[in-house]
């Protein structure tokens, strides 16, 4: 069985319902860019990579060409179309680098007929699909010099096969080496307060027979106390130019804590998740979510009084100087990171 | 009406059941040593000072001088019940402090009938209540030259009145400088797994009228990170002759953080709460609780995949290196704390 956690079939997206993981493992088929804006604002497909896919193949089904035959208003409408995916979620470039990526096949062929330019268009999302799947493998190659027999790995949030069209950015690190005959513990942050590290992490560990233990965020900081923790492996969702990193929030104190103990802290990211417009973190927006994500999301009655404010920001900024190694596809960056990553961007320079 | 945490009243034992806060405000009568062993064990009662109050009260159920008159049978009686109680919960070690308050009035009335012990005890358990309010008022007055008008404090878990008899300890220090004029943000920190700052401190926050806000544990390191926190107050569970204070779990990651971002970190606790006994937080137990806590306790389903482990204890240690100062009932301990401990707890000395 297929089990990408998104695919284009039979002009609908298919993609793995991750609110309803552990308990569910359901499809969801989308049929509109609507529903794919929604899958993506909802979580039902999230973490950087995946959800680049997942506009790539929403702007196709936004875009048909039987109902936008001439070419200006197929042209009007791919652009209200994309705008309107790159509102879905602020913070992970990726989303927007993969409608960059249509664009720019879209004025590649402002010659052809509205038929020929969906068809090309088809052809890169479907490709983007395939480039994520090859570059998680890369990554997982490249980040093994980083993992050693019986290591100790912290990692947050979920960065695997559902965060990735396939196999995943830091857990796909963690699954290679376990695949090469690592032995490997592998705590997982449960990640408030969606909890992606409960219920999605944990169970792609325990899927691919890891070694895995759920901790409460706040636990972390008590296992590095303990020297129970060798390195932490994380993802991101933006890097800026100078490799200060976006994430999932909490990494922040993560990569604090792991700073005070002396313990590595990796990222793993594709390219597509560098934006080197931005100069530092501070240029990267933070999405700030419903606070009925604290208070009662998963419960069944609120957890706090009313009246009591919630701050409920999704991502966090690491600071470059808190991060030992940027794991990507073809190499691994080490501090300082600027020339790297431009080096890596732009591989003829 | 008196809202008193824990009261005395006409032979039983009288609780608000913090596990239904902040939905329901309840009040539970213990009539029995097995409910406030239960009620301890379940947090229905909670904080160190308040299960401290508990213990005592719980004895006074358990040895009732009408089942057991003779004095030997009484006095069997009484050990028994008391290391029962002491089974509860490990950490805080104001529970066998109490015990030990009652131990020693039944030690120095031996040669009285069993009612007069009886009496005698009951006398010594009603005035650990009454110290507890009173050392409450002391610690928030003492505390207030810590807070300054507008300051932004971090605090962690429950310190309120839910966590003693009456007011509480890190909370109280806050209740006092609001009652004093100092306009004063709080952000309080949820506490997973329990909940207790989102169920507990948000709903006493809200009731004495603090600008409250609350955030997930993994939040902390990034509203540090952009300025936004000026101090940190939490209370303690135990502290141990050189400092070290355990207190519930994610204190420790509160700490580094501070630490890290050069903010200062108040433990606020009274006498009691000192075990001098032990030399160094590594003496003190840390609970380790039931993996369901993390698991599912408060959502309708499971949130994690089965055979994932779950590591949940419920304390962790701050090390001293960490702690600014120790606000007590009399004085504000500043590091090296050492000799001001033993002065603190032998006044005379």
């Amino acid at each position: 069985m297929k089990t990408e956690t998104i695919s284009w079939e039979n002009g609908t997206v298919r993609i793995i319902d991750q609110t309803r993981l552990p308990n569910e493992f359901v499809y969801l088929r989308l049929r509109s860019v609507e529903e794919v804006w929604q899958a993506i604002r909802q979580l039902k497909v999230r973490g950087a990579p995946v959800i680049g896919a997942a506009a790539a193949l929403g702007l196709l089904l936004g875009i048909n060409p039987r109902r936008y035959p001439e070419y200006n208003r197929f042209r009007n409408r791919f652009r209200h179309v994309s705008e309107y995916l790159s509102s879905s979620r602020p913070t992970a470039v990726n989303l927007n680098w993969a409608l960059k990526k249509m664009e720019a096949v879209f004025k590649s062929c402002s010659s052809r007929n509205t038929r020929e330019i969906y068809s090309l268009l088809q052809k890169q999302a479907l490709s983007i699909l395939e480039e994520d799947k090859v570059s998680c493998r890369e990554m997982a190659r490249s980040g093994q010099e980083l993992i050693k027999n019986n290591d100790r790995i912290l990692t947050y949030c979920n960065t695997g096969m559902l965060a990735t069209v396939d196999y995943g950015t830091a857990l796909g690190v963690i699954f290679k080496a376990k695949e090469l005959g690592k032995n490997l513990k592998v705590y997982t942050c449960e990640t408030r307060p969606l909890l992606q590290g409960a219920r999605l992490t944990s169970w792609e560990l325990e899927r691919n027979k890891i070694d895995a233990t759920l901790i409460c965020d706040n636990m972390a900081g008590y296992l590095m106390q303990q020297r129970k923790i060798d390195k932490v492996f994380i993802g991101a969702d933006r890097i800026a130019a100078n490799a200060d990193a976006a994430n999932k929030i909490g990494s922040y104190t993560m990569a604090v804590l792991a700073r005070f103990h002396n313990i590595p802290f990796y990222v793993v990211a594709p390219r597509s998740t560098f934006d080197i417009r931005l100069k530092s973190g501070k240029d990267i927006p933070i999405e700030q979510r419903n606070p009925e994500e604290v208070r009662s999301l998963f419960y069944k009655k609120p957890m706090v009084a009313k009246g009591v404010k919630i701050y409920n920001p999704a991502f966090d900024i690491v600071p470059h100087g808190l991060i030992s190694a940027i794991v990507t596809e073809s190499r691994i960056l080490k501090p300082p990171f600027e020339k790297k990553i431009i080096r890596l961007l732009n591989p003829k320079k």
